[in-house]
């Protein structure tokens, strides 16, 4: 068991979760708590580091992951952790790097279904839209340079481990991306305040994929301009747009509940 | 212009800010930032505080509000602030109660669409029900006592100003409450895990209420099995549930798409 915070590990474990970059370099991320480490695929954890109390307390949990765990007191734990409140459990979880081909990998004989996102900022949005994405039977996600991390502790959190299971890729240069979809018979839609068909008016049962944007400002122009069609949500009241998550939510169900019923 | 955080109005102000059970009593609210204020109905602003720099900038901004304004000193206004970057104005806002008959409220020959919350607890999901409720056309919000404080200061800020266009009521016995709408020939359904037709297979194009329950343990059963018929949200890959504010968007949006068709 590791007693000090000036163990070599700890040392390397803390700046971890202090620096993204050098996750990036490594490869790798943090999950922490039971409910999402129970979710690592275990051929992706490459290491877990407990607290006293919580292994005292969790025997059987930790012998199922079938992981290297290495013990710290409870001081120690409290140390490395990001949370105020440590759950007493925290993993170290390789990244899949994954190519255009994951994201367009069709289950069930249906086409690609792809979310686009064009500057989302929230790490709560981001989370609940691959969360609501998995659900909808989503293929993959695309994500602009400037979208915030995937690897954001409160994004992954989010995501209650759809993180681990669903295809994503950040691009450089997103109208660039969107014309390659187009190329492929993807057709993309724009959700839009300008948007002039409403959003339940298209078929989504051939390749699709939803263009999201920014919290504030929606889709920059430029990507809005590339898609096949803008797509409207109807809006009563004195509404004025959705949450982007929700907007999200709303158009990968429509195309969800089409796909079922054909 | 009050220059000093002893001032008898800014003492009373810092209080209205720490204590929810002086606002409950007192019957109003604090709203802050300026995209925020700018949605309150003129008729419920008691009285606008802005900060020295805030209203220089903004002249316009502050006369159009129609609403006495008090200006503070920048130290002064972050001293009564909230938020951490204090945005410069901030309004004390008188509440509404709400009557059944205002959640029953219909606007364009459509009937009642309702939504039931049970103990709903996260701030940020309530506010975004709020206002994706309004956008779907819903004509009021039901919460069991024990859910999170509409008033909650995050809370209205994720409902984008719905907070106060939306009728709402807080019931002591939701399942008593439920049995009334059913008098009323409300059709109530609840999303449930155990659910057994579809959402999509039911007609919402009558009065409904839609009942959701808690981020981590859905409805309880009491509130449950007084549904008039449970409904599942199909999902695919591992997800084994949705976010509350995205499964109530699911079923909200539902209703509306049913209803416009029709």
């Amino acid at each position: 068991m590791i007693t000090s915070t000036s163990n070599a590990q700890i040392k390397e474990l803390a700046k971890l979760q202090k620096k993204s970059r050098l996750r990036d370099e490594k490869g790798i991320f943090l999950v922490e708590g039971p409910r999402m480490t129970e979710e690592i695929p275990a051929e992706r954890i490459e290491k877990v580091y407990a607290s006293e109390s919580f292994a005292k307390k969790n025997k059987e949990f930790l012998e199922k992951l079938q992981a290297p765990v290495e013990l710290l007191t409870d001081t120690v734990f409290a140390y490395v952790s990001d949370t105020k409140t440590p759950q007493g459990i925290l993993a170290i979880v390789k990244r899949l790097n994954y190519t255009m081909n994951d994201l367009m990998q069709v289950k069930n004989q249906k086409a690609p279904h792809l979310v686009v996102l064009d500057n989302l900022q929230d790490p709560g949005n981001l989370g609940t839209i691959f969360r609501t994405a998995e659900a909808a039977g989503v293929t993959g996600i695309l994500l602009s340079k400037d979208c915030v991390d995937v690897y954001n502790p409160k994004v992954i959190r989010s995501t209650m481990g759809a993180v681990f299971r669903m295809p994503f890729l950040y691009v450089e240069d997103l109208p660039e991306k969107i014309k390659e979809l187009q190329k492929e018979s993807i057709k993309t839609y724009a959700a839009h305040l300008r948007g002039e068909n409403a959003y339940d008016e298209e078929d989504y049962t051939t390749g699709c994929a939803f263009l999201i944007g920014n919290e504030g400002n929606g889709l920059r122009d430029e990507v809005a301009d590339c898609a096949d069609c803008l797509i409207r949500i109807p809006m009563e009241g004195e509404a004025e747009s959705l949450n982007a998550a929700v907007a999200a939510a709303v158009l990968m169900f429509e195309a969800g509940r089409q796909r079922r019923k054909k």
